[in-house]
């Protein structure tokens, strides 16, 4: 099966970081080709792609989130993190069945599909749950089953049980787009021994560890009461950082801290979104990205958030660091664009996704840009970043395969969804 | 003309933050009443609207834009404020034919419009241009010429004739939709006794004053080493507050500045995104809504924002000052409402604008509702300013007259104004 998408233009986010005017062969769910005439007679294709006034460039990569708690999403704003989870948040979580889990991870999937997010990492419980989801919406899923320790030895080790089991089910499926890691739920969730525990599993799986660190100062402040050491150092002693490592939030750092996290290629998701609403703080960003430690973006769950649209997490990964810093430079938009899409997927370990170059995988969004708030077409980067949102995104196709087209979702029955999403919600707050 | 929305959801914007269920009637360009029940049998209505699944809201107040800068989306991004006025702006604005200031600022428009921006405020060169286009487009405008002094007494005086014809041709036109300001560009690029004279033509006119200021620290340091003074209490001495006064960015204010002007009531554009952008700081607007300050949102021109959306304004408002204050309560989700709607209204002097009940004007805009990231049906506000976009707004009415109906403009032609403006790019950039 052979696309070729003609008249488009192509974002590449390689390292020149490119815009090529003309052609984009898919073959199968790669891209076998880009260039500006098509390689071989349009007659051989089975399909041809008018990519007229379409601005193309790689799926977003969201690396950080809670798909379910879109059921949340307004339930309980303006207040701090702790209050917000432990008044908020975990009571009505506690009741989540695994059919609220559906619904609202499938909103949340539908939600990023037609925003042209096209991985995302999720963490929660049910993740199988999550995971047939993934399979049907053609979506690329890094899924881990999030793992709170604060609770009996026996229920710890249920947890852990649960938790590999879906990883040995699930990794590696659909068709590949299903990955997993091994999620213990933050430090301060998880006493000292389960977390090794959890090391270990992930030694014997073969797997990626996934955690919360250092979102809050309290948090942080916490953790130097508990074990005289702030939490990099705490992972760092607890072994986490020996397997391939990605940090959400990763908030309040100091240098130290910093320099051990780029000693060993730890991954770090930036939620800005989130760290500003829940008045978290402002990440270091450019001294990360100074120091070339890879950092990516994340929306965090869509109640404290409140949606999934990855552009806004780009513009805000732009804008906030040149306000706080007071250096126009910091961030430009080519960075914030390169860590929505190729460094998101370097950060969930997929090396063949986030560029449009021959060999990469095919998942590939197209914007319509013949739009007020895109004209007139000076600079497409900069559009992107500082001016485009998800409703701007009228296809999505991923593995090669259409997800998306004319805003419309073909993998995935939207009506149906909102209404048991809503549906769902009514049930938990009756 | 009697129109009635039946079936509907209604964000007031009144003090009491009601949200309420129901009708809405309007009377030629007035809401006359809104409740539960219609007031009279449905067939007496010359229109029947129906609101299932639409939030209706108060129409969006942007208090600070140069809309004719549209233009140059784009053209020089990721620049420190001086830099990016004085090597790129300026440069290619003093090609701008009154022809550029046609179709960059329909472009604006259109772009306002279809996201639900019922009034604005411009201050730029050839604003009976404007005046035009608002006319024609049927939005609210208050129009400024505004007026740099870096030139000849000579030159000075036309430009001030300019700005007192222009304000005495057009202050009330279009069925009172527009209305006209005195706009010295800013402190440090007007001179003293200039600032006087456009005072005095203010006093004249009996209007208010609109002006840039303090916008980077840089600028506030050239102030105090050029004037002895910081630029509050300069233009305080100049007279300038005095008259009713809407200042655009203030970031750079100590107390006694804000004490200062809470004292005269002015009124502040508190402007995110642009002063994220340019790195200019943030503003304290946490303290000046403590005080009391009347502080409204503005997106300024499209060249440093760089879209006109004044929903990812509110979102901004809301979201940085708690990141950056670490009070998670700072500027909550209805008072970020609040900014962008009444308080934009009241910081241009409309004085029945900005909210949904009997007897204020009927500027309204509605958001369709059922989509993945508006649901489900927890807390309509939280919804408009945290998950919201330009994107989800579907029909605006402006003075009781239909504007946007289905997303389409029915004021103005939109291909024809695309296209213009990317040809007016393209002879700029020649």
């Amino acid at each position: 099966m052979k696309k070729i998408i003609v008249d488009g233009l192509f974002i590449t986010v390689d390292d020149q970081e490119t815009i090529v005017k003309g052609c984009l062969v898919i073959n199968n769910n790669q891209i076998e080709f880009i260039g500006s005439e098509p390689p071989e007679p349009l007659e051989i294709y089975d399909e041809v792609i008018n990519g007229n006034n379409k601005l193309y460039m790689p799926g977003l990569v969201n690396t950080h989130g809670h798909t379910a708690m879109s059921l949340l999403r307004g339930y309980g704003d303006d207040l701090a993190l702790k209050v917000w989870l432990e008044e908020k948040m975990w009571p009505i979580e506690a009741k989540f069945t695994a059919n609220d889990v559906k619904w609202g991870s499938a909103l949340s999937i539908v939600e990023m599909l037609k925003g042209g997010t096209t991985s995302f990492v999720d963490m929660y419980d049910q993740m199988e749950t999550v995971a047939a989801l993934v399979e049907q919406s053609g979506m690329r899923g890094c899924l881990t089953r999030g793992v709170i320790g604060l609770c009996s030895t026996e229920i710890q080790d249920q947890k852990l049980q649960m938790a590999k089991q879906f990883a040995k089910d699930w990794h590696g499926k659909a068709d590949g787009r299903i990955t997993a890691m091994i999620a213990p739920h933050a430090p301060y969730t998880c006493p000292p021994d389960y977390i090794e525990k959890l090391v270990q599993a992930a030694h014997d799986l073969d797997l990626p560890i996934h955690t919360h660190m250092s979102e809050s100062e309290q948090e942080v402040q916490q953790n130097v009461n508990d074990y005289g050491m702030r939490p990099t150092f705490h992972l760092e002693k607890l072994g986490v950082f020996n397997r391939p490592t990605l940090l959400a939030h990763a908030v309040h750092l100091n240098d130290e801290e910093l320099a051990v996290l780029k000693a060993y290629d730890v991954r770090i998701s930036h939620n800005p979104g989130s760290n500003l609403k829940l008045a978290s703080g402002v990440a270091r960003v450019p001294d990360m990205l100074k120091m070339g430690i890879k950092v990516s973006l994340g929306t965090d769950g869509p109640a404290s958030n409140n949606n999934l649209d990855m552009f806004e997490e780009m513009r805000l990964a732009a804008l906030i660091h040149k306000g706080v810093s007071g250096d126009p430079l910091a961030v430009p938009a080519k960075e914030a664009l390169r860590m929505g899409t190729y460094m998101g997927a370097q950060s969930i370990w997929l090396e063949d996704v986030g560029q449009l170059k021959a060999g990469m995988k095919a998942d590939i969004i197209a914007i319509d840009i013949d739009q007020p708030h895109l004209l007139p077409r000076t600079d497409f980067v900069s559009h992107v970043v500082y001016s485009a949102s998800a409703n701007d995104v009228v296809d999505v196709i991923i593995d090669g395969k259409w997800i998306v087209r004319g805003r419309a979702c073909l993998t995935m029955d939207e009506e149906k969804v909102k209404r048991e999403a809503e549906l769902c919600f009514e049930k938990l707050t009756q």
